[in-house]
């Protein structure tokens, strides 16, 4: 195999056999590419895109470079849930309880904050003594308990992905649909998963803003997850706005607790229990996505879902004290109210300013080395459609820094479009994809 | 400037601007952007390409990487010619003494064989003694003498093109008419000239194997040109048969001098006074391109040419006795015949088998560190449209070493593709853009 050959195959539109792709991903992951010549790879292909059998062997090939959890030793399906990520995402939190309660296995590997985007593991962490680095063994004993686990990646998995992700950052080959599937899935089918529920955003606060991008990237998704033979239903939900209304670590963690204790987060529950139910009805406890909505519903109602959060925290060595008496958890140094200038129906939200807003406050990263503040961040009430007046407290900030507050209040104005004339409610769920 | 946001605006497809273009060249010049990203950058430039003031400004950066030779103190008009390389091309060998016995000044920066395509450097070394690497003050010496001048890149001279298509040739981006623009003309520009004449080959020895890209890059090297305030003349020629009969280092410099001692080579004669005529129009010595080409003729009746030729060998540090004397020259130690086996009219030659073939025997380099072996060559007898009769002898082949020549035997033999019926002669001089 001659690399710079595949290179101009790509460059030139054709398509690449398995046996080139699998050539490139291996010698890159062995260092026997340089990353000159990757990079030119990486360029080519997002220029000219790859089909579905090219998606799949690139999947293939990085899944491969590194460990394949085989959880056949447990009883059960195994599904897990992923999203492409957003602003105030927090169903992960609760629907990983919702699902292991309802009796099915949740093997899940989360990533960390990117950005405006928050990450499952940060939020965890914010809970004093939370562990996301367990190892093979206790990943397995987790889920054997419990039936439901949730850490980071580890070395071990997909490594291959690790060193292409650095890679596409610095040369501005991030979006592209067939790279975002195979870096996406490569992580996910590493896992030992039967199935999987896909909940890909769109809208100001998601990677992907236009709907045509979020149903391609839907649709890349679901046939790589399907030539693996895995179950698959993606959901397409809209983040135009924050879901629920607290974004930040630990107040993701508050708010999901809530939900599971019963308190009504409307379009948060809405999305949560959505997914949860399709992950139910892959799971084969429920006929339908209907009837696994329900049963979501029961889970929450009867406690057992919130129980089974606190069993997952505690055999994750988190200190579960702290949700069953949410005051308990120390206070931000700072806390500031953002009062509206203006009457008005939210007539549009800039969901990714909110989202960079919360940044400036210590809730994520600018930097690969910053740390994250668990107690800082932002309750944010207007909804699309809600009628606002002067004066109103539109949001809460929390944070340790002073410096960021002020920037922070800015962009939370700067984000809101108001109208005169009434404006329609936004649409939560836009489409699924089965 | 943000490296990542530059490539991604040409990754979109948009134009940069010169500052961007020229803060990438400086700093990947200067070390300070690795080649990971420059060769991205590469590779979305190759598949969006750039716009005539994107080619200039990047031609501009790329000359101002280094020094731009001044010679205005050397009275009269300096005009140079780049052709983009060939089978048998020795043009240049033929033509700058022409033009400098016609009073012009020819300062030729020149390059070495690439591939099936072989180059001047090449040739002239093949004369013992020749010097082609002479410093600033030599050549400046040698064109105030002589008016004319032969050597190769030094490092002064666009050192960043030297850097970048070492990056390209590795990146699978060396065919894009934008990056090949500002690689020549970056180095034409250094030389000091007043004028150019571009001779851009077509056909199945040329790199431009298609009319079409063959003219785009006619236009868009006059376009650059231009935008420098040069004055140039583009011949678009045929590279579907080798130029001449001799291909390899010596035997090009033994049939230049036969052309210059007033031998009948006609389809090399032919286009080397086009070129020659069309510079010593640009220098002011003839009123149009005929007349230089009347005047081309002469300087060879004359012997003036053939004076010059040796004249500057001489300033070079070459031995002139051999081109005195031409069969004082060694020859290869193995030399074999090519006999046709059946016969017919040659409808299509495989030039750049042709080519390949002289590579085989010694005459090029297959790696950068191989040596040349300056005896080694052929000589081609068909042209297109040439009657051949079973057993005539269709080739001479010269070689040191006995390993190439089957090889190289059977490349020639199925480089030709005969026909029963008659085949019109190829037209040399494709186009002219003035």
């Amino acid at each position: 195999m001659n690399t710079i050959s595949i290179i101009k195959k790509k460059r030139d539109g054709k398509a690449l056999t398995k046996e080139e792709i699998n050539y490139l991903i291996t010698s890159y992951s062995h260092k026997q590419i340089p990353d000159y010549q990757f990079s030119a790879f990486l360029m080519a292909s997002f220029l000219k895109g790859m089909n579905k059998r090219e998606t799949s062997a690139l999947t293939k090939a990085m899944l491969y470079s590194g460990k394949v959890i085989d959880l056949s030793e447990i009883p059960g399906k195994k599904i897990d849930k992923h999203s492409t990520g957003g602003v105030g995402d927090k169903t992960s939190l609760i629907l990983a309880p919702i699902v292991a309660a309802a009796g099915i296995n949740v093997p899940m590997i989360s990533g960390r904050g990117l950005g405006h985007s928050g990450g499952t593991l940060d939020k965890l962490e914010s809970i004093p003594g939370f562990k996301t680095n367990l190892n093979l063994k206790q990943y397995k004993n987790v889920i054997k308990k419990s039936k439901a686990v949730l850490i980071g990646q580890t070395k071990d998995i997909a490594p291959a992905d690790k060193l292409i992700y650095s890679l596409r950052d610095v040369t501005a080959t991030v979006e592209s649909i067939p790279l975002i599937t195979a870096s996406i899935m490569s992580k996910k089918l590493a896992e030992g998963i039967d199935g999987l529920v896909l909940d890909v955003k769109t809208g100001s606060g998601a990677f992907m803003k236009k709907m045509n991008d979020a149903k391609a990237l839907a649709e890349s998704l679901m046939n790589t997850a399907k030539s693996f033979n895995k179950e698959v239903i993606a959901f397409i939900t809209d983040m135009n706005q924050p879901l629920g209304n607290y974004i930040g670590n630990w107040l993701e963690v508050y708010e999901s607790v809530k939900v599971l204790q019963g308190e009504e987060v409307k379009d948060l529950y809405e999305v949560t229990v959505n997914l949860s139910g399709a992950m139910i009805y892959l799971g084969k406890k429920a006929k339908s996505i209907k009837e696994g909505i329900e049963i979501s519903g029961e889970m929450i109602k009867s406690g057992k879902a919130f129980d089974k959060f606190l069993e997952i925290v505690e055999l994750q060595n988190g200190d579960t004290s702290y949700l069953r008496n949410l005051k308990k958890y120390p206070k931000a140094k700072y806390k500031e109210v953002v009062i509206a200038n203006k009457s008005g129906f939210v007539e549009k939200l800039d969901n990714y300013q909110i989202g960079m807003a919360s940044l400036e406050l210590g809730a994520g990263r600018k930097t690969k080395e910053d740390k994250i503040d668990p107690t800082a961040g932002i309750i944010f009430y207007p909804k699309i459609g809600t009628k606002i007046k002067k004066n109103d407290v539109i949001a809460e900030l929390f944070s340790n820094k002073k410096e960021g507050i002020d920037l922070a209040k800015k962009m939370i104005n700067n984000s809101i479009k108001l109208s005169n004339t009434k404006v329609n409610q936004a649409k939560l769920i836009k489409k699924i994809i089965k």
